[in-house]
């Protein structure tokens, strides 16, 4: 079953109270959008991503026990895993790549959570991850392709809608599909999905060409967070119904798209968190006259001293 | 004369298009306030703090020409005002003491300013400007006691007020008295403020003891943020008209909130930017119970490798 907006209503009462409202901050109409940008700073959530939204809700609606929790991750949604599971007291165990970057492990293993790093990439750590919830029983958290985690990351987008009701068009970072998939579950017809990948991890783009989600090749600097082999199956349907339409960045856009945020906003975003941005900053987004256009940032776990001048 | 709230109403309407709307963030109640924070996420403005408020309504009121601008300033208000000033089309040359951290000076030299480093505190920088002023004929904008300055700053507050006007608090950090000034200009006798100083550079708790303007020693972490060497006449007057106390913290607890800030919600602070958060955190603010309390977040020009775990 795809998740609708009825779904995502429901996970916005179930979660409401575990999650933050993340504020908006709207950006004069001085870059290549030639209208002004209105920024959803998600990186506020708890644990500095969006990813807690579906990780309480897929807790919640478990009513989870003391098998606890397990899940494979990039790292920011291991992150919110082991974040939800310690404000529920369950445990949780989570299964990261060696790719993950030092700060995620880092912010994982201090939330308690027992951390495996295996494989290189998400899809060998997910291999792994399953292997072991077979023995254990724990409650599977996938990092994305699950309707209760969808539709906990279609909340950002009802909540977005609800501060700001005129959005023509949000501009949002794509890797597995879940915040996507969340998005389309919630936004409904009216509003416009643009969805942006990075030339090196272009899991939608490549399902989109090929009639079906396809393993893709994975590297660059979003890989941790963007960096899924394959888009997952609920999304890309979502997708298709809807006619979305991917758009491709380069790492040097992305760094640039960092950097500028620094320079600009005082904002700290990680490679994938700045992916959105770096789609409109470079053009590859032509806005119609008077659109009113929003662009999330979704994380923000990066090492502050790789973004230091 | 004072500044007003009438004035602060005017500066508002002086200044609007040319300064951001900051967002606020509301932080659950889990610190030793006992209750929610509401946070003014005021370094998200144009230059990392709220001086361009302050700077955009003199150089506006004032018509400034050919002659341009000249200032003195810790960092951020310079910064500020050489961004105005290339807004308005005008040259800027400012004075910062050799205190003045790189990272503002790199910020300043970015902006097309003429730049002078002279002394080794705020208050030589000052005694040079005023000699060179002298000379040039360009228009002075003082770092905080000039009404043009005060009524800008105050603008925030109006901004605040009118977000959340539920508040029954606010937390601001002082260093010279600028932002004080223009809170109480600006948010009339049911709102409660609460002054924070440094340990190191107490100002305003000085003037009060000795019950007028003194000069102080001035060191430590905030020193090139808060580090003016006595309270302007005009914040004084303002404050010890309405009776307002200030609460000091160490250095330690600066820091601690700078890493606190960063750790809970991915909010990039200068120490100077964290010192009402430090306060709250600290427990040196007693809430009452029900109490709906905003807290200043009001600069984050740092060296991010400086924040870096």
């Amino acid at each position: 079953m795809l998740p609708t907006a009825e779904d995502v209503v429901e996970a916005g009462a179930r979660i409401a109270g575990r999650v933050r409202q993340t504020p908006l901050l709207t950006l004069a109409a001085d870059t290549a959008a030639g209208v002004p940008l209105v920024l959803k700073l998600e990186q506020l959530q708890h644990t500095g991503s969006f990813k807690p939204r579906g990780a309480f809700n897929t807790l919640l609606a478990a009513k989870v026990g003391s098998e606890g929790v397990i899940c494979a991750s990039g790292g920011n949604h291991g992150i919110a895993v082991a974040y939800a599971a310690r404000e529920l007291g369950v445990p949780a165990e989570v299964f990261v790549p060696l790719s993950s970057s030092p700060v995620k492990v880092k912010l994982l293993r201090a939330l308690g959570a027992k951390v495996r790093q295996v494989g290189s990439v998400y899809a060998e750590a997910l291999a792994a991850m399953t292997e072991r919830q077979a023995s254990t029983g724990a409650l599977e958290v996938h990092a994305y392709d699950q309707p209760a985690v969808i539709a906990g990351q279609g909340t950002l987008f009802a909540e977005w809608l609800q501060q700001d009701p005129q959005l023509d068009t949000v501009v949002v970072a794509v890797g597995g599909g879940g915040l996507l998939g969340g998005a389309l579950a919630a936004i409904g017809d009216r509003v416009r999905l643009v969805a942006v990948e990075p030339h090196r991890a272009p899991t939608l783009a490549s399902a989109l060409d090929a009639g079906e989600p396809v393993d893709v090749e994975v590297s660059g600097l979003a890989a941790d967070s963007l960096g899924a082999r394959r888009i997952g199956r609920l999304a890309f349907e979502l997708a298709r119904a809807r006619g979305v339409v991917s758009l491709t960045v380069g790492d040097d856009e992305i760094r640039a798209a960092q950097h500028w945020l620094w320079s600009h906003a005082r904002i700290v975003t990680e490679p994938g968190g700045a992916a959105a941005v770096a789609a409109v900053l470079g053009g590859h987004y032509r806005t119609r006259p008077g659109e009113r256009i929003g662009v999330l940032i979704c994380g923000a776990n990066a090492d502050l001293a790789s973004l230091a001048a």
